[in-house]
């Protein structure tokens, strides 16, 4: 057995320790404490391969699942293990309490924030970028973000007035992605919007109201899609400042399409569905 | 006033009327009344638009909102009344006892089911349709009718194994959609397939297994998409009974798109992002 490995199992629901770890539940505490909390063997996997640096603390549940559970969960504390990473058996009961999640799956880690400064973004010469404003529901943020992922987009940046990141059902609807490309939070949208353009990406913002239709944008400069509040879209004063105003096309009686649809047809188009080499 | 409309507002919760209403919430009173619930403004307005004849009851509740929820209501019930639809004012009490959402607002319509048999859809020589099978969660079937409008899909089926659309959270995240295109339902998943290719369809399996990239699929034949649970996929001898299985391209770290993501992509591919003269 490693050295990093705590072997005295905690049992006490009540400790202070276990209710520290479900305080990060509220964003009042994740901001005060700067810490977070990944929950179940995906997001771990991402978190320990991608980010181990932010890794504080690794609690898990010995299993009693099936094999394949089992078998999933040594992988994950292996590779913990091997990343040098502290790691604490807990009792079913300790994990359930410490846990936003209604089946914690045996396994949840605390995270130091994994979001980066914008000058970080922009020094690497991004030629794709995601911006979210006003993006509220905790489900479309992290949908958005797996998506960007997905599209090979080079990091996602998000205004002050969007939903908090390290919102556990933010983490959990990325699906690991959080860990997969650099993420900017808690600049003003005006902020973000020059400080892109002045890095020399057009702004195209992806709005029901557009005049341009996706199929019509030039994608081959680099660029970034600005997406607005799920259910009244993007304010006046953000449209006005992007160079483009997109819209996807409608072929049948539908209205419009949800954001996390609109943001996927809009990235993957900037990916391009043709064949590349680099693609898996 | 038109003669339509009975001026009693009903404001009992506990009358057997209320009750029968809300008891579609459950799938055995559906099946077993021929009946479901459309919930809210948007879906009202685009059952009275599109599918007026399958309207039983309508009941809203007076409005004291903003001005602009008052107008858009008394859109949807003047068409109600200009379609000579039974209409009932109740009290907000009621029509919160009616309902299944957590804010019904302010109307709802009991209607009788609206899918179609899988003749019907096949004998209207459909180039571009969209089949599910196993899908379970309502929120991703709703999504996916949504889509399936948006592209232009002739037509939806869902094999006998996916979730009732007639579940107030499929209806509701169809978003209208429910009522824009023939729905087929109840049909084993074996029996869809013979009968689409029979009609001359090509099969187009979307799963993350597939061999083939969805940039290179010929789409230009008529075909249909065929969708699995979101979870697991599509089954095997499923797989094995279409033409083709196609992936979507993943360029990042990100593991799978979900099955909302993926849906959108495969049935805007078949749509063709073009500009087309009859897009809006």
């Amino acid at each position: 057995m490693p050295r990093n490995d705590d072997h005295r199992m905690l049992t006490n629901i009540g400790s202070d320790r276990v209710r520290s770890v479900r305080a990060l539940g509220r964003r009042a505490v994740r901001e005060r404490e700067r810490l977070f909390l990944a929950e179940g063997p995906q997001a771990v996997r991402e978190v320990v391969a991608h980010r181990p640096d932010t890794v504080q603390d690794l609690y898990f549940e010995a299993q009693v699942g099936t094999q394949a559970t089992d078998i999933r969960q040594e992988t994950v504390l292996d590779a913990a293990r091997a990343a040098g990473l502290s790691i604490r058996e807990v009792s079913h009961e300790v994990l359930v309490a410490m846990s936003d999640a209604v089946a914690p799956q045996g396994v949840v880690a605390v995270c130091r924030p994994i979001d980066v400064p914008l000058d970080t973004v922009l020094d690497e010469r991004p030629r794709f970028l995601v911006i979210l404003t006003n993006v509220r529901d905790p489900g479309n943020a992290g949908t958005v973000i797996r998506g960007a992922d997905a599209a090979g987009a080079d990091a996602v940046l998000l205004s002050d007035s969007s939903v908090d990141i390290y919102n556990p059902k933010v983490v959990r609807s990325t699906v690991g992605s959080l860990f997969h490309l650099p993420i900017v939070t808690g600049v003003p949208i005006a902020v973000l919007l020059d400080r892109v353009r002045a890095a020399g990406l057009a702004l195209l913002a992806a709005d029901g109201s557009g005049d341009t239709l996706l199929g019509d944008v030039d994608l081959a400069r680099s660029h970034a899609w600005v997406m607005g509040n799920e259910a009244w879209g993007l304010e006046p004063d953000v449209r006005a400042a992007c160079d483009t105003v997109v819209r996807v096309p409608i072929y049948g009686k539908a209205e419009s399409l949800n954001l996390a649809m609109a943001a996927t047809l809009c990235l993957y188009q900037s990916a391009g569905l043709q064949k590349r080499p680099d693609i898996r």
